[in-house]
């Protein structure tokens, strides 16, 4: 048996099409168009080439990008006094501040001092917080309105417009970043999930990773889940993106497991293709939340 | 084999001492006293109840107690108010609102109200968020200070304390509530611990349970989980309190499980011995933040 493969970019494609139409029906109605704000500081490479990335798609979506660039030597109070700026702003619906910031700025800081209105990528303790406590679907939420992390927001999604069940199986996470692994763990417990988070001091990884009928992994080592580690059925959602040699793959061995699981995402392709369309549904979404305010 | 009995009795009552001697020392170094504000929106019984424990236990460690009663039908803006003014009050340190609050009344809206350097009950989103993302112990926490509820923390002190193995242990919680078992799953992730969380929706709880090296119950369920759901060995963590008969009970069928746990911790005199001494800690945490700034 040989795995459907997940392809995230027709999808991504999909909701970009979506979400076109959605915003141009929104600047019609509200007069206004959604933007993001990129704060970087200083030139990291992957950095430059994301911002990049997201006015791409930004611009081409008829949403509005900005990006405010800060030298590498910036102080943190020339951040904070920035990100105030930003929050202050009525154009402004979403602020990403890019990492790694240069040392002697205090990422918590930074991000702390970020509107939870703006966090469009879903950092604030208060967004993670909303996402660590809100009660499943279909019961009320409990919590305000919140934003996810971009990438397993898409995971999520790409589950989801394959009808993938989720509710009652048994979800094994590997890695527990606070971009990847963790919220994607709360988001599948969301959907009533029972889940299990895994990471480097694990024993018996592959004998836990085979208990899963949702495998998840976020741990940026290429190709460390072999696939004999998979349970045959299993849907695997790989969130890695790693070089190894001349070419990009994922944290799962990709060959192999496509012959044990039923369904499986590719890299490239499969997650990271979501993330950019998930960014810019959650900044039309903050537009929406601040035009009902 | 019959387990060792996780008595939270004595534990507590050194723990109350221990606290007691740092609280006079923090009153004479600082020259104030670390204070709890207890918010009740009407007269719940169990809230009223547990309002006088917490008072009880502040007087006897030398820290201050206030009660601050709202009728049934105060309105929304009225318990805001309130919370605005225990913000902004020097001499308050630790807030807590009860709950239930009376229907009308939005918890998510109170709690966010509240300042989260003096929600020491760790309700607030951006303390739960501040779990969900710090760090491993023994790594840069990442986060800015935070407060943890006091019953998990309760529960993990309580493994501490008797040498328990956390991290590399398959760790299993059952529940899934923002007070009790999701932030005992972030504090045993925090731990590195490999935890699974359970739920009602989850299938094959007995088998999953069997996993499981430290065995969490939060599910306020009489004897749900059953003495042949134990891993032989396993260290059991019991948050349950629910009236059985004429009688007090936990989650777990306590006289089963004690002959295959090695250790397991009793109702009542376990887990709900310690919440009141985790919630002083807290307080005299606020105290310190405060004196510190």
């Amino acid at each position: 048996m040989s795995a459907t493969i997940l392809d995230g970019r027709p999808l991504a494609k999909t909701i970009a099409e979506e979400l076109a139409t959605e915003v141009a029906e929104f600047k019609q109605k509200h007069g206004f168009t959604p933007a993001i704000a990129v704060v970087r500081v200083g030139e990291d490479p992957a950095s430059v080439s994301y911002a990049k990335m997201i006015q791409k798609s930004f611009e081409k979506g008829g949403m509005g990008f900005g990006l405010h660039a800060l030298p590498e030597a910036a102080s943190e109070a020339e951040v904070l006094a920035l990100v105030a700026d930003l929050n202050a702003d009525e154009d402004v619906h979403g602020i990403i501040i890019q990492e790694p910031l240069p040392k002697g700025i205090r990422p918590e800081v930074i991000v702390e001092a970020m509107s939870p209105d703006k966090d469009v990528d879903g950092v604030h303790p208060a967004n993670a917080g909303r996402l660590a406590q809100v009660a499943p679907v279909g019961r009320p939420p409990g919590v305000s309105d919140y934003f996810v992390p971009a990438t397993p927001a898409g995971g999520l999604e790409i589950l989801k417009r394959h009808n993938v069940e989720i509710k009652g199986e048994r979800a094994v996470v590997v890695g527990r970043s606070n971009i990847v692994g963790k919220p994607m763990a709360l988001l599948l417990l969301r959907e009533d999930a029972t889940v299990t988070v895994c990471h480097s001091r694990t024993a018996n990884l592959d004998a836990i990773c085979r208990e899963a009928d949702i495998l998840c992994a976020g741990v940026g080592r290429a190709q460390m889940i072999k696939g004999d580690w998979i349970k045959p059925g299993a849907v695997v959602i790989d969130f890695g993106f790693n070089q190894l040699g001349d070419k990009w793959v994922g944290d799962v061995d990709f060959e192999a497991a496509r012959e044990v699981a039923s369904m499986i995402t590719p890299v490239p392709g499969g997650t990271g293709s979501m993330t950019n369309v998930m960014l810019m549904k959650n900044v039309l979404e903050a537009a929406r939340r601040q035009a009902a305010r």
